[in-house]
């Protein structure tokens, strides 16, 4: 059965390289970003999204600030050719956007490909085909100049369509797809004779997008292999090189950044990695790597709470713990030398120093992390303890964040009271420090209707006591009520974290609900408890809306 | 509140390199792999391991393959000083296994770590201190020259106990931590002065582990640091390069597989790459990464699954399904046209022919994946719709895993009957595939009894019709169930995947359970339906089974 045997592969050759240049080089500035969430990502997903993600991931994108965005392949999928013309019809893409759509190098396709586009006032068209050894030999059984001819003619066919739709402004982007497994000589030679059909000048380039479609060697030869093709290529300065990594071999960051370094201007790539197999280029990762090196990324992920929750959402896949600058535990440090470094650097660092802390290659509170969470999560707090005592005596299982954030008020109590604290003053803490926070804002009443899978919500609330009706709608009722918050109260509020559990063992027992907020930046915690789980869950927002109040400007709350 | 703001950060300065030669170099063998997972990877969970977990893990790591292994920082943890006396009194070492414990640069510490050690026949001792500017500035509040008698002192005291003990054949490693927050020139000053210490010999050498401890930089910087200090540091015949990279910029498998080209003996790392904060560099890709270029990685990832459900269950962290190599999403392909590409590859693929499949770095079989998960998962072959079907109509909520089994078992009939596919027959097709499975083995009784958190099983079961008691213990029936049956049919069998849920809406409703089991290195779906959720899912355990024996071997059955 076994079939481990490491001689049936075979190594990648290495790229002779007179004299390379790219390890002395650093980078100074952001490359162009080239979102591929909604083609590269989409098609890599076990339900690929529905209109309503596709929009909701495009917006994001649009906030992130990426000004080219790869929309989709709408001559190969009708859920995307309807979503390119809703967005160019609709008006949704910024002046300052340009989508960018992939196609493959057939007529009718082309064809179809310039119909979604009809009226966009920018567009890239990406025009791909297959040019690796393995792909000519064994998927397609044709000649170097077979394949060729494919890509020259789809070039030709591009160059015609883009005639008959001159009031877009047009950007052509050529891929020879598996790059990496193609001879370079070759595939400079199918590029040079693409743009010798579309004819690139210096102020209107040709995009040449090299993917590493499967990561086959270590990211030093991706390297190699784009600082010859930025040597060997011709009309250089006519030509956007564009890089667009696979994680096969886990190194899909390392190989653009090596890339960029060779003399690449532009990077392609997804949110938090998302994409075909092992996904795509993690442009968050990127980008906070150069931001952590005193780069503008050109991107704002400042929200990563928002980030996250959008993109699990519509991929429906995890982020792992250990995501890089995004996960859960990637600021937390665990060990009590870890810990007691980091707190004597920050009890030394003064707003305004350049960072320079132990552990933390970049400030957590950047991207809306705490530093309780940083340096107390795991600590002697007696935090385990504390849980351990509210799941026995009380039935209460709370979440991991929910601890941490109970053992300061826990703490606090025991600091002032110095004295033990009792299972019952445990109790009483939590419920006074989650449940009963019901000041400014009150439930009164609520009303939901369900239609098409879209919740309708009205409820009054009380602000400091004066009755406001507030009403919005969404996939689910925790969504309609914090878009009814958000727009009553004007903040930026993202669900984080959310579960419930009944409090005994039938129908008629108390429902506990413990939700985590990101309300401006700042992470707040609630928890409702009532006979119905839908109230203990609004209670539950509501109890963290509570906490944030005092803590933000209270002059945003209309009286 | 926002304080997005890359200006705060500092870039990481390149190091001068007159001529460097690591990017022409290939990696032509592996290096001598040390697992860091007991200590290292320990250390950043949110439950550390439990003894029980931290043997299972131990035995894992012996039986990939591992000859170094870092068991723990015994005196920091007293739990970790008793499982290394633990593995020595109880002889759980190989004889071609050494074990390693760090230790912090103190008396008191260093006496205890060697206590901890007494009768091990041999050991790497592993002394560390920080050397960073931001550790001896802010952290210590000490000079250059001091933070270099720390070292020299630790390294006296290591060599005065290990003469001490001179049964056991020592070998001395140093750290330098956050060796990549230290000044080059600095780093090897103090690395020679604790070599001049311990005075090693090419017979007898030292390892000098140099730490990635946060990472800094883009890995060919990490590179350049290594050859750097290879180049640099005295009696380089006599010192064995370790490298030890974490993952903070994504980037940590890239940095090790530079800092091997750069010349490094010797990697640490752990199991798919727990580790504080983003985690260590994960092992289990690099040595995939070598596998795939035709290199012996030394180390046996063929059983896969067990590699994951151990790490797992150890860790309580999750694999993200696009971790290469191990996640499940990475050998999947959605795309119609990947999908076509690899059904031609694989058609003409024969056994013994070097690997070439599109889209494919390695050959999923090598890991105990099927070819039918890899090019049938997301493809047009109705499993959607069965499963929509068997939901709708009868409640069944089956996992992702067991509609693409199941998908084959319609098409058969679809494809035998020629005809259209009715719910009810789909219905009838599961129940005959999964559940009515009950040859050659069928449960007729069993007993559990529970105590200390261990079940204790016996339960009766019929082969071919005669009746044989089998019986063991684990920490939950499913893992006594199949270790009971393991010891009977001499099977390697390991719990994949498995989920349970009523069929009804009260305590009276029967309970379906789907289970997925590796058995010999293939992946075997079972269900099993009963009022009761045991029997349920022992059923299931044993529909997986029947379904597995025929395929293999049937002498292995004792009758």
């Amino acid at each position: 059965m076994n079939s481990f045997d490491h001689r049936k592969y075979t190594p990648f050759a290495p790229i002779p390289m007179a004299k390379r240049r790219w390890p002395d080089q650093q980078i100074k500035q952001a490359p162009r970003w080239c979102s591929v969430d909604l083609r590269d990502g989409n098609q890599a997903l076990i339900e690929p999204m529905n209109p309503k993600q596709k929009l909701a991931l495009f917006k994001l994108l649009v906030d992130v600030g990426f000004k080219e965005i790869e929309v989709g392949f709408p001559a190969a999928s009708q859920t995307d050719f309807d979503f390119v013309r809703q967005i160019i019809e609709q008006g949704l893409i910024p002046e300052d956007v340009t989508i960018q759509v992939l196609t493959q190098s057939r007529e009718a396709l082309i064809k179809r490909s310039f119909e979604a586009l009809k009226g966009c006032r920018q567009a890239i068209m990406h025009l791909y085909n297959s040019t690796s050894t393995v792909q000519r030999e064994q998927v397609f059984a044709k000649s170097k100049n077979e394949i060729k001819a494919i890509a020259v003619q789809g070039a030709q066919w591009v160059k015609q369509q883009a005639a008959q739709q001159p009031d877009t402004q047009w950007t052509f982007q050529y891929s020879p797809e598996s790059f990496t497994g193609t001879e370079l000589d070759y595939a400079v030679e199918v590029c040079d004779a693409v743009n010798a059909v579309w004819q690139p000048t210096k102020e209107n380039p040709v995009i040449i997008n090299l993917p590493a479609t499967v990561e086959v060697a270590t990211p030093n030869i991706y390297a190699d292999q784009i600082e010859w093709m930025g040597d060997h290529i011709q009309h250089r300065e006519a030509v956007v090189i564009s890089l667009h990594t696979h994680n096969d071999r886990g190194c899909g960051v390392a190989a653009a950044e090596l890339g960029v370094m060779a003399g690449a201007d532009r990077v392609e790539g997804t949110l938090l990695g998302n994409g075909e197999r092992t996904g795509n280029m993690d442009i968050v990762t990127m980008a906070m790597n150069l931001y952590s090196q005193g780069i503008n990324p050109e991107l704002d992920l400042s929200n990563m709470d928002k980030i996250i929750q959008t993109v699990t959402e519509c991929t429906q896949l995890p982020l792992h713990p250990r995501h890089p600058y995004a996960g859960e535990l990637v600021f937390t440090a665990f060990s009590g030398s870890h810990q007691d470094a980091i707190k004597k650097c920050l009890q030394r660092y003064q707003p305004g120093d350049h960072w320079d802390v132990a552990y933390l290659p970049i400030d957590p509170a950047d991207l809306g992390r705490n530093y309780q969470e940083v340096i107390r999560i795991n600590s002697q707090s007696g935090k385990g303890g504390i849980a351990y005592i509210l799941e026995q005596d009380y039935g209460l299982q709370m979440p991991r964040w929910l601890q941490v954030d109970f053992s300061q008020y826990v703490q606090q109590y025991a600091e002032e009271e110095s004295a033990e604290v009792s299972p019952a003053s445990i109790y009483k803490i939590f419920e006074q420090s989650y449940i009963a926070r019901k000041q400014p804002i009150e439930l009164e009443a609520y009303q939901i209707s369900r239609q098409q899978e879209q919740d309708q919500l009205s409820a009054t609330i009380t602000i400091d006591g004066q009755s406001t009706l507030i009403n919005s709608s969404g996939q689910g009722v925790m969504e309609a009520f914090i878009g009814a918050l958000n727009k009553q109260l004007g903040y930026n509020m993202v669900l984080v974290d959310y579960s419930e559990h009944t409090l005994g063992d039938n129908e008629r027992s108390e429902a506990i609900s413990y939700i985590q907020l990101n309300i401006e930046n700042q992470r707040y915690c609630g928890v409702g408890k009532s006979k119905d789980i839908i109230e203990a869950s609004l209670e539950a927002v509501l109890s963290a809306v509570n906490c944030a109040i005092p803590a933000l400007k209270a002059d945003v709350i209309p009286a």
